[in-house]
């Protein structure tokens, strides 16, 4: 059935009242598709469908709910049904979701929620943001190095029902050190009188609380993990991260990364959901750097006068380049920074290989220069002149100004692209932030420089 | 152990010629990181060290080499070793492999496989690049609804161990029909004479052969799955596609939009190991077609040389102004634009919200424009004048043509990098095309064109 007769249906049912009907057809949905359904409710219509939903997954459906909407259902049901509800939630979904809300809402869920899970959530929330600690949740199954395969599947079937996952056991001595891990797979696959520690893995791959989630990411891609343990200081275990918050880690900082590259300040907010004053509030600060760069880019055109007002429709024809002159260093600094911070970010391309990344620039800067080169030559000369009523002041010798400003322009352009990101990964700054607004501002500048100079040589203005 | 101090002993050993430690050493050690070590490995050495890895691995090795050390790895060893090595192979690596593969080696491979295995690859090199089909497995468990939770267990058992997931089980009718999935968690927790129909979801998400990898991501995120089953035309099981290599599709998804939003023609090659001439010929064929737009940019400069040429220094402020109204503009098509598809990349966005966009993006416009305008009106009357010889040309009507045509500059740029990537999208275009270098040419044109108007008209040049 398409979505929109599913949700076409579930409204009918609500409208008419038939809560039984309702709820059965939602037991026939998946938690997302339910969460995604209540998104279009309002909020008296959300808290009777709420009510509604089969109490084993309410929970899950909460989880999958927008922040808007949690909040908008906390704050319309009782103490007791939020501690149900905090209760069923995994811990790295409660902190999430807490992380989320005004502290009002903190502070009312925390009260009515038990000692043992608050102090828990409360030790989360401490974490720092974006850090692997932060990430994790502590539903995973812990064994010890001598219980045999048998004992184990005893202990996955009395336990396993609230672990976030059972397939990979991770396996720790007396005082709880991560000793070695063991999918699941190869211990079904054992006989059952194995000892764990047999056929565990030795050299487990894990992370530290205190890890940026963006390392963890990378780890996690690296390996192909579908889950990464978590140590603390003292290289003990407290925690599990899953694949699927890493999917979610991976789409949330390179949404970051394409925001900072478009002169964004990075925001956790969907487009269509935040106000129009936040949005600008995100866009103006970056603008105005850039404007105020640019009032040097107006200086050096204010200095060269002279060139601009040359006679004989040279000074127009040489104006009339400046647009595609900037345009083209900005696109050509675009291509080579936005290649330099993929690959950083990737971890294809280190600061080690700085000079290797210069010298391919280099080249590719003196290919792709010399194509523009001849097509810019040849046009200035030849085509220019048929939309001027006095094209005779269009020499070889103008065009080749304009040419050769280009081919300096593209150098500059790629060897620039090239190096600002990499010198912000050195001075420990986001290389996305020198993405093409930011290298365009700059190279304008220093193109027209090259192109007056060029013009003044040339030309003997 | 340091990742450069691993590396430094193993060479020693390979060096010293002692292989028996070497492959001790390497039995320590994670496939991937092994991989990686061969990759600093001539052909030589790579072939050796190939032939000292655990047989057990060596294929899982492989799966993680570069696609330049396969090629190398696979010319040089015998028919023999080929046939093992793809018969350890998952399928969909083996694709993957050969895939990338120039045609000899694909021959030369193809014909060392025994026919079925050679079959089954050649179907799935029939699949359309991208699709679903050519992404899946076909090693999967699938089984019948009436089987109980111990006879599965116990077919898991003897067929499992070749199988790329045992987590999820499928289950089909007779006719291959996917009628349910089954999470191995939720069996293993059933009693051992539990049916699996009683115990299955019966609607399951999947996707079909010819899907777009695309799509595949989406419904894999949407629904945090950690396998998705394939079907084909008369929606028979088929295969199934695992997270981790979801996880590549939306990395090489991102990537390629990275590049298109920066006028790259997308590759797949990792930038360091391209050579300067295809960098090149990725970045030209965009650079030549917005370099023929901004002809027609140069062109409004043309048309309107009277106000460029305006006396008194006013022709000089005007033209010197010119960056920072292109840069602007461009800056904020790019903000406005990389929202935009970032949102539809992510289905934050869709089509019918067109209108809602571009009301949202009319009013940041405005909010943004105004605090421009005022910055650029100050700006250009008091700060402007500083750096003449003969600022008393800088009346508050040039500044007002400045801000009002930077206020028009932006409320185009942010209409435009609103609406076009929606546009493309409408047009089964990819809106990535649509992004900074693009929207930035067209600004530039309506920009100058609004900036020359307003002059006119205000200064009555």
């Amino acid at each position: 059935m398409e979505w929109e007769a599913i949700q076409k249906r579930l409204n009918d049912l609500l409208e008419k009242g038939r809560h039984g009907e309702l709820r059965g057809a939602m037991m026939m949905l998946n938690e997302v598709d339910i969460a995604q359904y209540m998104e279009g409710l309002d909020k008296e219509k959300l808290l009777l469908v709420f009510r509604i939903l089969p109490k084993d997954i309410s929970a899950d459906v909460f989880s999958y709910m927008s922040d808007e909407q949690k909040q908008t259902l906390i704050e319309s049901i009782g103490d007791q049904e939020i501690r149900a509800l905090i209760d069923d939630m995994f811990l790295d979904d409660a902190v999430d979701f807490l992380e989320e809300m005004p502290s009002s809402v903190v502070r009312r869920v925390l009260q009515t929620t038990d000692t043992e899970k608050r102090n828990l959530i409360n030790q989360f929330l401490r974490y720092p943001d974006n850090s692997a600690g932060s990430l994790m949740t502590i539903e995973y199954l812990e064994f010890f190095s001598d219980v045999t395969v048998r004992g184990a599947m005893d202990i996955i079937r009395r336990e396993g029902l609230d672990k976030e996952t059972i397939y990979t056991l991770y396996i720790v001595d007396s005082t709880h050190h991560l000793i070695g891990t063991l999918a699941l797979r190869r211990m079904i696959l054992a006989s059952e009188d194995t000892v764990l520690s047999d056929i565990m893995d030795r050299n487990p791959v894990f992370v530290h609380t205190l890890d940026d989630q963006e390392k963890v990411a990378e780890v996690v891609r690296h390996y192909d993990l579908m889950a990464i343990p978590v140590v603390d200081k003292e290289d003990r275990l407290v925690g599990i991260i899953t694949a699927d918050d890493i999917m979610d880690v991976i789409e949330e900082e390179t949404t970051e990364d394409f925001e900072k590259m478009a002169a964004l300040t990075p925001s956790d907010d969907e487009y269509l959901k935040t106000s129009p004053f936040k949005l600008a509030l995100n866009r103006i600060p970056w603008l105005l750097v850039m404007a105020i760069i640019a009032i040097f880019t107006g200086l050096i055109i204010t200095q060269y006068e002279d060139v601009l007002q040359a006679t004989g429709s040279v000074g127009i024809i040489l104006t009339s380049c400046i647009p595609m002159l900037m345009d083209t260093g900005g696109n050509c600094g675009a291509q080579s920074s936005t290649l330099i911070i993929r690959g950083l970010s990737l971890g294809q391309i280190t600061l080690k290989d700085f000079f290797k990344a210069l010298w391919k620039e280099f080249r590719v800067a003196v290919i792709v220069g010399a194509v523009l080169f001849v097509f810019t030559l040849f046009r200035v000369k030849f085509i220019n002149p048929l939309f001027m009523e006095d094209g005779s002041g269009i020499t070889w010798a103008v065009a080749f100004v304009v040419a050769a400003a280009l081919f300096g322009t593209i150098m500059l352009a790629k060897a620039l692209g090239c190096a600002m990101p990499m010198l912000a990964k050195r001075l420990k700054l986001d290389p996305a932030l020198m993405a093409s607004p930011m290298i365009t501002t700059v190279v304008d500048m220093s193109s027209l420089f090259i192109y007056f100079s060029i013009a003044k040589a040339v030309l003997k203005i």
